[in-house]
């Protein structure tokens, strides 16, 4: 007999890869943080000792959702302004109040927060754009979640730094201080082609090729966007990213609402990847990404909630829902993006666009334990023809009991074991009243 | 001091009734099953000698939701064909299987099944529309939900009866046998244009006017029906319908996804109801219903999650989510259909269609205590600046912790006081046994 950490039995398994693959009454062997096997539960029995089994008959098991676009500490302002313009939204809601609060403690704080409400939800591993990554690395650090953390570049003063050159020196000392490895992976992230100048993104193409660094930026967002740049550029940003010579397999791209035909082959064919966002465009009324076109091109697909603050969750669960309906609805094709697409995108599909691929995205031996847990058996998600189906159509996050991150069990039973939430609550109470007084007062 | 039955505390108060009214801190009285008073806590204690007390300072209480649209039973065929065409969805896996094995027992537990999950969703109040309306009604009583019960016509055979004679003749005797009251109303079902004929129709407003019943129907929800009723009685759904005298206050219209400018005039203006179901509507492809634009001429607007085998769930509370964002979506207008909107639509919207709104509908002295209490003292909804928008935009169904149905507590701390999930689940599965088999082979 083998000896194994943990041994995990469920009634359904989704490994993602291969593609189409479910395990009934299957089982996940665990050692040293890496799946060792899966395999029927009578075969484990056979085969595995293992230190601690977890007997899970209701549930089916799938690789740790990615979320592959937030801005994890924009949780402290969820539903701080809806139902308003997105220029009033920025101006007059947000980004004063960014100016005024953001600070590496309110990175602290709302990452925590973020990470709470992610892991709950069957996350274990998201794409941040923020302010004081280091902050936020600290708190992924604390957390056991993992991360690919964005490396932020605006052209204009923030909380974080004044000027160009001050946002490279800060990133470069970044790097070298905090190395990345499989928990933590750093992006550049300069914010989008309307908050960065030619100039920037030069020095952020020779960062990329010299660190070999993948790029995250926000793009073809907004009809705005596009407009601006072919009055300011005389091109469209893609069209201007290509000239800068960042169109390639590095590229991670969230948004992409508008995109013509020609756009579409170009991001197919470089192996961009596209960070579909489907609540935030319908909240903020982008438009809708033609992520169907996308996929028949089979263009590299991940899915983001966006920040908490235009969504208003982290909810991947719920992502892939509204991914799955929608792509029905806009191109009138009900087989459009099955449901074992969208938990493709959501899994594997963001473990590629994050270059985690080698170790996470789905359930293989030798890949790290990221497993969800997700409850069938409650009348929510009864009868159950196809788990797939009901993971995507059907189930909410809070039928997430156990998420495993390389091994380490960070949802037990619905408890997070390495975050306080009383605590953290208080935290969150305390920025609450900070940041609902009125702007002119403060 | 006033003796009550019940006090229920709560951090927040949302009585719908006045519009954008919020109470802090406050407490309903509950006597009789009716509401006494809606007051702040400190008047409350001054006031009322309750018999019970139910403290919840994280939650909101907001007015029992309405399901405007669904068909309860359904619920056994949960997921059992997705992502594919709404015609092979249809005439390959939904009818042969209702040809086959619908029977009473059949929508008892369908029915069971049903309002274990609305009522766990927060839904206190549904519109149903299926066959054997008798035991679903039974279902009803024995639940203690409230439901507006259609009595269903087609004009083909069914398990439920043979010849639009028999529907009628049916149909006539349920309303002698069981009669209406405030728990149970009756509808007329006519199915859908396209499964109803003229002859049919006309017996039916015939019934309609002498038992002073209303009528609730499937209506434009896809371009086919619109396009086969040019075809066969060269005039869409809507306009035979008023040359058949029912496009009037009385008329429930699901879905209503294709409409004239002229068509959405005469809706507004002669008080149809429609039953808005996005998700269905995204699921099916069936296109965008228009409701801001309905919205804007000050429609009757009510919310359905149509069946559990077209969207997934009979989810209420992300049903109100799809459609604040959807509207936004397809608008272009991120100030479209605000959160205050659509959780109307969700309460006091259904409750005017289903003809409750006299004793349901909103949190007011005299009417019924169908409340609804929401946890959002969760990271999934902290902070929380608006719970209104935290309910809408953020909340999911399992944060609805207890639901009072006239002063019943029908869901105490996520437990079902009137229905024994693992006896019902029992049923479930030997449902899904034979609901899965080959149809070949039945």
């Amino acid at each position: 007999m083998e000896p194994v950490d943990i041994l995990i039995q469920a009634g359904w398994i989704i490994p993602v890869v291969p593609a189409g693959e479910l395990l009934v009454d299957g089982a996940v062997a665990v050692a040293d943080g890496r799946i060792v096997a899966l395999c029927s539960r009578e075969e484990a029995a056979r085969r595995f000792r293992a230190a601690e089994t977890v007997s899970l008959p209701d549930h089916a098991l799938i690789p740790g959702l990615v979320n592959a676009h937030t801005h994890a500490a924009m949780t402290l302002l969820r539903g701080i302004a809806d139902d308003v313009p997105l220029m009033e939204w920025l101006n007059d809601h947000i980004w004063p109040r960014e100016v005024r609060w953001v600070d590496a403690v309110f990175v602290r704080t709302g990452t925590r927060l973020a990470v709470a409400e992610m892991l709950r939800g069957g996350t274990t591993c998201f794409a941040d754009m923020y302010f004081f990554p280091d902050a936020a690395y600290e708190m992924v650090r604390e957390t056991g979640i993992r991360a690919a953390l964005g490396l932020i570049f605006v052209d204009f003063p923030t909380p974080w730094a004044r000027c160009p050159e001050e946002y490279l020196e800060k990133n470069r000392a970044l790097l070298q201080r905090f190395p990345a490895d499989d928990q933590v992976q750093w992006l550049l992230a300069p914010h989008a082609p309307y908050s960065v100048g030619d100039a920037t993104f030069e020095r952020i193409a020779e960062l990329a090729d010299h660190a070999n660094l993948r790029v995250h930026l926000h793009l073809h967002e907004t009809t705005q966007e596009i407009h601006e740049s072919l009055d300011r550029y005389g091109e469209r940003p893609l069209a201007r990213l290509e000239r800068l010579e960042l169109v390639n397999e590095c590229l991670l791209a969230a948004h992409m609402v508008h995109l013509t035909e020609e756009e579409i082959e170009t991001v197919a064919e470089r192996g961009v990847h596209v960070l579909h966002c489907p609540e935030s465009n319908l909240k903020l009324a982008s438009g809708f990404c033609p992520v169907a076109r996308l996929a028949d091109r089979n263009a590299a697909l991940a899915l983001g909630t966006d920040g908490a603050a235009s969504n208003n969750d982290l909810d991947l669960i719920g992502e892939m829902r509204t991914a799955a309906l929608l792509a029905k609805g806009v191109t009138g094709d009900p087989e459009a993006l099955p449901a074992a697409r969208v938990l493709e995108m959501a899994t594997l599909g963001g473990a590629e666009a994050l270059h985690f691929d080698h170790c996470i995205g789905s359930l293989e031996p030798g890949k790290y334990a990221d497993i969800v847990a997700i409850d069938l058996g409650r009348p929510e998600t009864q009868p159950c023809y196809d788990p797939v189906s009901q993971i995507v159509y059907a189930a909410t996050r809070e039928q997430v009991t156990d998420v495993w991150v390389g091994g380490r069990r960070l949802l037990r039973e619905r408890r997070l074991t390495t975050l306080d939430w009383p605590a953290l609550r208080e935290n969150v109470t305390e920025w609450q009243l900070r940041l609902a007084q009125p702007l002119e007062s403060t």
